[in-house]
């Protein structure tokens, strides 16, 4: 089952949605934040009739398992350009996320001006990057592997066997499987999808859930791979950002992101 | 009056606030963007019952005019260490912001591992550098600056003289006026107080109306001047990022924030 798919939302009345979190979607069984959010961000889309989210916020409150889902939406604005909804996933009668987004029409590339000051993250060829696929048996890579494709950084990708890189960062290549086309949507999972940058830490870090994730859409993806770099700077006080960023095959920029998760105590 | 005063909400029934917005804390007429949202914090912490805003983001839908404003609060989800609200501030019957955060209780230091890659922003002392100080009769510096207090970077403050750095880029000291102490709710209001990075690019760049903006509050800062450093490094299809980091004047990171906001057509 493709992406598209697997976040379906189908109409239940006025500002009601009915979804499913589909098994394999999943990392320990918790269900990918990035592919949970992109079921609301459909329904909100749906509500508001505008179909890219430009500005987007989950916070996280409760683990999402497989299996039917609702999704309240509510518009709270639409305007001429933008238009502004809350979201919510509730799966076994507790909220899993509460967010709120503010999408609009990105079909048509704007004329204002333009400049880049951080290049694209440079990365050697997809063949030459190491892919991350589940093993039947085995909790590492995640099942939600097997539904995109992510090809990593060599350098960044090593964490498994002790090859820690030392640097908060983890690169990499992403497509949907069967090079399913990767709208806005399917750019939430993107900002979601790699491991943590903690990974590659040379700090006592097990587990980091996710607080609170907010994605920028920038553009409409061209067709082809996604380059994805993610980076941290501040482990402090408990917490740490992930910073992401994802360019398509053409050099723009299509996606920002940030989100704050926890450190589990040392 | 302080910021404690400007901010202040008196409770009008379940969820359910009075405010207003004061007369100065404004930007060519429009009441800082921080500021708005700090009043909506406040009365979501009242609400939820714990002090620090750990991450919140802010829709901005509509300039909040000087006057009398209602904000209503509801509960998400209110767990042992965190609790999470939707906020939302009316002025003239529209709504000018809808937020969603978490709370928590940062008094407490964590015995996480920590990381710091990289170091707050290089500053010539306080004394040193350029106070922004409204002029009577005069637009710019605008009536905002008034209320709390900002020395620039000298490299990035000639702005206004036709002399924009070429980095889109503002670092500065803030403070709140008298010396107030500053508690976690006024970061908010400091991670939207210096002038826009735009001013400092060379791009025909006008006013740069906010979008969204999420900020995550990571520890209490402690007395003194706080530094400030915002950054943008992607103007592109009409959007830019600003990014900042606040620091206190032990080198704790109290504030990482980023918002969304919108490029004039060229």
């Amino acid at each position: 089952m493709g992406f598209a798919t697997a976040t379906a939302v189908s109409s239940d009345g006025p500002g009601s949605w009915k979804a499913e979190i589909v098994d394999g979607w999943d990392i320990g069984s918790r269900a990918n934040g990035g592919y949970m959010l992109a079921i609301v961000a459909r329904a909100m889309a749906s509500d508001l009739d505008r179909p890219d989210p430009v500005t987007i916020t989950a916070h996280y409150l409760a683990p999402g398992p497989a299996g039917p889902v609702r999704v309240t939406t509510s518009v709270v604005r639409s305007g001429r350009r933008f238009a502004t909804a809350r979201g919510r996933l509730v799966a076994d009668d507790r909220v899993s996320l509460e967010v709120l987004g503010t999408f609009g029409d990105l079909s048509e590339p704007s004329d204002a001006p333009t400049l880049v000051r951080v290049e694209p993250p440079s990365m050697p060829p997809v063949e030459e990057c190491i892919p991350l696929e589940p093993v039947p048996g085995q909790a590492l890579p995640p099942p939600f592997m097997g539904r995109v494709e992510i090809r990593l950084h060599p350098d960044d990708a090593r964490f498994s066997e002790g090859g820690a890189s030392g640097i908060p960062r983890i690169r990499g290549w992403f497509r949907l499987r069967e090079n399913e086309p990767i709208d806005t949507l399917a750019l939430l999972c993107a900002v979601d999808a790699l491991p943590p940058t903690a990974f590659n830490a040379r700090l006592p870090l097990g587990w980091t859930p996710t607080v609170e994730l907010t994605a920028h859409i920038r553009a409409r993806p061209a067709a082809g791979w996604l380059r994805c770099a993610f980076t941290t700077n501040y482990v402090t006080n408990g917490f740490l950002e992930e910073d992401g960023v994802i360019w398509d095959s053409t050099d723009t920029l299509v996606a920002q992101s940030r989100q704050l998760a926890l450190v589990p105590r040392g």
